[in-house]
């Protein structure tokens, strides 16, 4: 877009400005994904990614409220360091650190740290469970207590408040216990957004967060009402587990403008990108496909382990729903991915929100800004304060 | 001591006050070391250690000319993980980020890492040669241009500048490129601490600073004269490996006041530790002699694969050269752990610098302060005014 700098995301200044903004406008989170390789498509693309760990950590030294949600993956660290740059990202931000918890899905990540493939599905879903519960232990060997610090004995930690852990799994082993103190808030935010079997399954074991691709509105109550029900069958309070679908808002003065400008976004998507990100979406080579039809059916079935079979399946249900060409759906995919799409006024996009949040479909939002720091002022003034005269910002 | 906030390591204030006094001071650099584990009698000596790229990350945001050197191990973390951790932190910095690395020696670092105990000596020294070789071919995987991020064309990279690494090593297998651009400075500069024959080789092959402990002259020139020795051989121009003994400054206005804060410093040290300490550095067990009788011989000779044998040669040559008992030599491992001490006022300080570096001994030094951030301030208020008066310091 002109508005904005193609080479911002080296730069620290431009981090600063988003989370600044994002704390001004009084958003509980600031959330930073990851991948471990270039993908596809890489030169079209803004495609670099910085280390969430560097920048959320150099982030808590200029922020004071904002959560800072960083994206790590568990299948190529080791569950001491994850547990301790978590810690520690949690010290110096006072609790605010958050971990977004991803298995890692893409052959060319494997292949950076030495393996051919990624393991399957079900085996990197058991070593996350795994690692997960490794860093819940190391965090868990300190009490809250331990240190003493007491300058006229000399004592500095109280020995029988810091245990072992001895953890053995069947991925991961670490005796313990943490060399950092327990973490201000006992452990971090833990966020996951898997919508497999296996990835329900482990959220709402362990998630405080769930971040999630819905577009429509029963699919989301489905998912939200599953989710729930996984959380309280699991021994949880439901209310402890926090359904979040994402939301990419396109917010102006009105309706039309909002329209001008989603048009204005779209029209600066590269078809090859889109066709490349598609066809790793839906698991299938869409350029061998006729744009100007309609998707082919048995997509869900086809998609294999490498692919997200939830995003397949709210890909595919968009373009049934709203009986899209392979062209207008991969449109959808360039504003969004598959996200809702709320497009107008900051009422008419506060409206969206408040039917969700009523509805039993979402308990907040991932809002997904197509355009940084722009995207994230203009949320900033034309939802913000609708929002917050309904009472539906946390106070 | 009285002065010193024994909580201050967790939190981000006091990091943040250091760098800013040593970055007004005009230091060139921060260095912050690392261990993977709490180590023996860590209930009674300030034990915890915070992650150092998340602190090198943070103090990044709030420094602008320090540079931000950061311990990190070869033996627990991956190649593409390291190499991209410290580009980031290198652009974030702008061209300000430096890695000290190190190869991990203590078997309860392995236990945190599923091992039994580490891998010998010369094992590790290989996997760090692997892993430092695919960092380099990693940051190297980018040209400085390979950006173009043209706004008109929607080109965001130059494929024919960017390449794959495929890096199979011994120990490490990676297929790169990095996914973020080549650092500023091209890759950050690398620090190591070597002193065997395979840490040395290792450092003068591919260092661009080495520490190390020195506390006589005529050791710290052989030092220096085999490290410029070997950079010769390895193809270097020696003058582009900076030795960099540590030297731990005990200023005050006057000698007196010196001396009285260095009898202070010491009326701090904790027996049982200084034992404890003593005994690991010294691979023996210290408790079982007779405190006020000289050190025993052959104590060089008994250091295993899990002791530093430079660290055991330079505690042993301080007590031959100093006559100390086993309670004197304690004491000087409180001060400064063998490094070299120097007590005076500004001028006696530069003094002895100054002769190291005239002699050939030192091409800059790693400066120790006892207590943080107060011996920071009282170096940058005593002894730099006289280094910068002599030309000493760097323009
Ligand atoms: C909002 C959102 C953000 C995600 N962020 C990342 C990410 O940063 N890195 C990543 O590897 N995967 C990310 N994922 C993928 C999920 O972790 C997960 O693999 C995916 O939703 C498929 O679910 P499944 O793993 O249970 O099949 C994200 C998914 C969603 C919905
Ligand atoms: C000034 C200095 C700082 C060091 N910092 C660390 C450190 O932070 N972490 C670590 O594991 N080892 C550290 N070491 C140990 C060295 O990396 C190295 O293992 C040691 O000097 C013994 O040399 P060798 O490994 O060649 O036997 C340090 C050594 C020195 C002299």
């Amino acid at each position: 877009m002109p508005e904005s700098d193609p080479r911002a995301v080296t730069k620290l200044p431009f981090w600063v400005d988003v989370a600044q903004r994002a704390e001004a406008a009084g958003f509980d989170g600031l959330f930073l994904g990851d991948v471990l390789t270039l993908q596809a498509g890489a030169d079209k693309h803004l495609s670099d990614a910085m280390d969430p760990i560097v920048i959320m950590s150099a982030l808590a030294a200029v922020t004071s409220r904002i959560g800072l949600i960083a994206t790590a993956s568990t299948s190529f660290d080791h569950p001491f360091h994850l547990a301790r740059r978590f810690a520690c990202l949690d010290h110096i931000s006072g609790g605010r650190a958050g971990w977004n918890i991803v298995t890692s899905s893409n052959a060319l990540e494997a292949r950076n740290f030495g393996l051919d493939a990624m393991p399957d599905h079900a085996e990197r879903y058991a070593r996350a469970a795994d690692a997960v519960d490794a860093c819940l232990a190391l965090w868990d060997s300190w009490d809250a207590d331990a240190k003493i610090a007491d300058q006229q004995s000399g004592q500095y930690l109280d020995p029988a408040k810091i245990r072992r852990v001895d953890h053995q799994g069947p991925y991961v082993r670490t005796a313990g216990p943490l060399n950092v103190p327990r973490p201000p808030k006992g452990r971090p935010v833990l966020a996951q957004a898997g919508s497999s079997e296996a990835g329900r399954a482990f959220a709402a074991a362990r998630a405080d967060i769930v971040f999630t691709v819905q577009s429509g509105l029963a699919e989301a109550q489905a998912f939200y009402r599953d989710m729930k029900a996984r959380a309280v069958q699991a021994g949880r309070n439901p209310s402890e587990l926090c359904i979040m679908p994402g939301i990419v808002p396109i917010a102006a003065a009105t309706k039309d403008e909002a329209e001008a400008r989603l048009a204005e976004l779209n029209s600066f998507a590269v078809l090859d990108h889109l066709i490349a990100k598609g066809s790793e979406f839906l698991a299938t080579d869409l350029s061998k496909l006729d744009l100007d039809a309609p998707l082919p059916r048995g997509l869900i079935d086809q998609a294999g382990n490498q692919a997200s079979q939830s995003r397949v399946a709210v890909l595919v249900g968009i373009a049934e729903r709203e009986k899209l060409t392979v062209r207008q759906l991969l449109a959808r995919l360039a504003s969004g991915r598959g996200h809702l799409l709320a497009v107008g006024t900051g009422a008419e996009i506060a409206d969206v929100m408040e039917e969700w949040l009523d509805a039993g479909a979402a308990d907040g939002f991932n809002v997904m800004c197509p355009v940084l720091p722009g995207d994230i002022q203009r949320f900033a003034d034309y939802v913000m304060p609708v929002l917050r005269e309904r009472g539906l910002t946390p106070s």
